[in-house]
């Protein structure tokens, strides 16, 4: 007998064929219809949180859960509004699927087509913050896909009545397929999705590093994500002072839980002005420390680890055995350097002269963000809407057959169209 | 204690950072070299090639390997010729690392750039055919990635003598970096491999579907490739009798054993030249069959599964549950029925009117084929070199802050400059 885990998997399989080519003008309304049915039912989802809020308090009190996640489970107006902002935002964007890549004429009445598309099934397990529904439904919905979700148990019911909204949004939303969102609740679930490579195209974890570790250890779904962000600063011989100075500051206080958040701090040993750079950042009140045993530290707070290093080359040596490929950059005057510095560290983004915080899709100019990715394959960096697609390849023709061109009767020309 | 496979995977990380910003003169320069040594060498390669070849045929007395397994093994003059050729055609293809994907202006003085950039350290799995080795060899280091390949035990002596030549001329390329192409030899390295996420960024296989099904289920480091080819012709109600026909004999016996080949003939019910297609079909020796049981075989022969169906809906329902995602294609005169059928097959390759033996990184233009995948995520279809690349971001600043953005004292401007 099938389990529900494995009915719900169908469901969204079944459903991402039916919105896989659905019009823009459908899903961009089906976006507008959920961000108009936040603002009529804004209340409801406030007392649904309060109920969460309640028994996160207890949790608090009794110290299982930190203020830190109860900070995140709380919707106030402000987050509201962000949040029924980012759906229409969202619902603005360019459509990111049936985008021709590439059109190309192979012969003559012979072209192809490369076409964007959308990837099928997404898998997204979150932690406490319930706004990811509402993001991640939009992203997935904008970009054809269809999305299974499992929250945070402490906002079971501020995340069931968000997608009990959004859901009764969409029935409203004419030609709108069924179970493109669809929620799931227990640990269970989790353990599942990760086995449903049939139905289920990539997982996308939205959390601490523990959750996206677990995720990518015990699945072999293509996973989307990072689990650390170690990002290093090195200030070079050359280092303009002032430079140096305010990006490590704002990179290290800006947001020090961010996962662009610079951790270590690598200086060159002639760098004339060292002292006084540490001397500035003591008074911005970062807490300085020189271990050997932190160099892979994510601190996410205002301490951050330094070390005097020999060359650039030592600079990128370090970065590449300690970092976490996601975001490091070099401060410097010497072009030739940061030149280096930037083709030979390993990581998704590098930086010349310019503070690590940068990192993130909305000031890349994405729209939103998916999330920051520190793998190697498909999207990498700050993922935008295009992350949450692939391509297929059409070929159009009048008859064309191979064995004309392995007999030689026909030749291909490959003409590129665009 | 170390193990040697760990030894090897770590030596390939280092050597892939030292080629990732290679001058493409260099990497250019030794594929000549390897092709050139070929040539110099490949009497040596035969003799090599003959020991293996010797123990084949013993294994193929004694029923424990195939003939086509044996064929596959063998190298002749035809394959050496066109082995070597491979080398120097990837050699004359463009650099496909350090493009500029995107330039974007964020701010006055503050740039963005998307460049292309290699993967890091490549794992090949394959099973008897020794050209394999250079093909992936060369492609590996156009495209600025290490690779640690493990062959069949069959071609132990081939590959042994390959790779030595590779490294050979390798170590005669002025500047370039050691242990970008490793070899491993023993079924315990391949266990380790699929466990090596630490170091291996990318796995292809390279071989049957039993070696592809057994690599994506035991690894969680992403895998390019297919596992099956489960390819369908649908002939449409209005199709051309002409076309249907050449077309599936085309697709079933040009080459029935390629993944690419057409397995399952779906005809709409109302084609009313249906007997005439079948008795074309059976003619030029294609036996046909009707059985439900057989829907997802691949025969890899002139064996045929067909299926009348109501309509293309059911078509392409068919094909989105029985296929295996890789090329499928509609005959028709009705232009609606091929938008909708390239639409809503969720497939690699969706054509109309042509015969599915096309998709083919070569045919399409792509100089030169890493594999065809099916996967939903990085690359989908024949790949070419761009699917052994991924990208980084460059951002380049002149002491630019995160706080100013957020204070409202600057502000973004995405001015995309490309």
């Amino acid at each position: 007998m099938e389990n529900n885990f494995t009915e719900i998997a169908k469901a969204a399989k079944q459903a991402s064929l039916e919105i896989a080519d659905l019009a823009a003008k459908i899903k961009n309304e089906a976006l507008n219809n959920i961000a108009n049915a936040f603002e009529a039912h804004k209340q409801e989802i406030f007392e649904a949180n309060k109920v969460d809020l309640e028994l996160a308090q207890t949790l608090v009190d009794e110290g299982k859960i930190t203020k830190s996640t109860f900070n995140r489970l709380k919707l106030d107006e402000n987050k509201m509004r962000d949040m029924i902002q980012g759906v229409r935002d969202i619902a603005a964007l360019e459509n990111p699927v049936g985008k021709t890549l590439l059109a190309r004429e192979l012969d003559e009445g012979l072209t192809l087509y490369k076409v964007s598309c959308p990837i099928g099934v997404l898998g997204i397990i979150f932690e406490a913050r319930p706004d990811v529904i509402s993001q991640i439904s939009a992203l997935a919905i904008k970009s054809s896909n269809a999305v299974i979700l499992k929250g945070g148990k402490e906002s079971k019911n501020t995340n069931t009545k968000i997608m009990e909204i959004i859901n009764s949004a969409l029935e409203k939303t004419g030609g709108f397929p069924k179970n493109v969102v669809q929620q799931v609740f227990s640990h269970d679930d989790v353990a599942q999705m990760l086995k449903c490579d049939e139905y289920i195209n990539l997982i996308i974890p939205r959390g601490g590093n523990n959750l996206v570790k677990y995720i990518k250890e015990n699945t072999n779904i293509p996973v989307l994500g990072h689990a650390s962000g170690i990002c290093h600063i090195f200030v070079d011989e050359s280092a303009d002072i002032d430079v140096a100075s305010s990006v490590v500051v704002d990179a290290k206080t800006q947001y020090p839980s961010a996962c662009n958040a610079v951790e270590t701090l690598l200086i060159h040993k002639n760098f004339p002005k060292a002292d006084e750079l540490l001397a500035s950042l003591q008074l911005s009140e970062i807490k300085l420390v020189s271990d050997p045993d932190r160099w892979d530290m994510e601190y996410g707070d205002k301490i951050l680890s330094y070390k005097f290093v020999e060359s650039v080359d030592e600079a990128i040596d370090h970065i590449n055995s300690y970092g976490s490929g996601h975001t490091d950059s070099i401060i410097t005057t010497n072009a030739h350097n940061a030149e280096k510095f930037m083709n030979k560290v390993d990581s998704a983004g590098v930086y010349f002269n310019a503070s690590t915080r940068f990192a993130d899709g909305f000031r890349y100019g994405f729209g939103a963000e998916v999330g920051i990715s520190t793998n190697k394959t498909h999207a990498r960096g700050p993922v935008g809407l295009e992350g949450l697609t692939i391509y297929k390849y059409k070929l159009i023709g009048s008859g064309h057959i191979v064995d004309d061109y392995v007999k030689g009767k026909k030749h291909f020309h490959h003409k590129d169209l665009i």
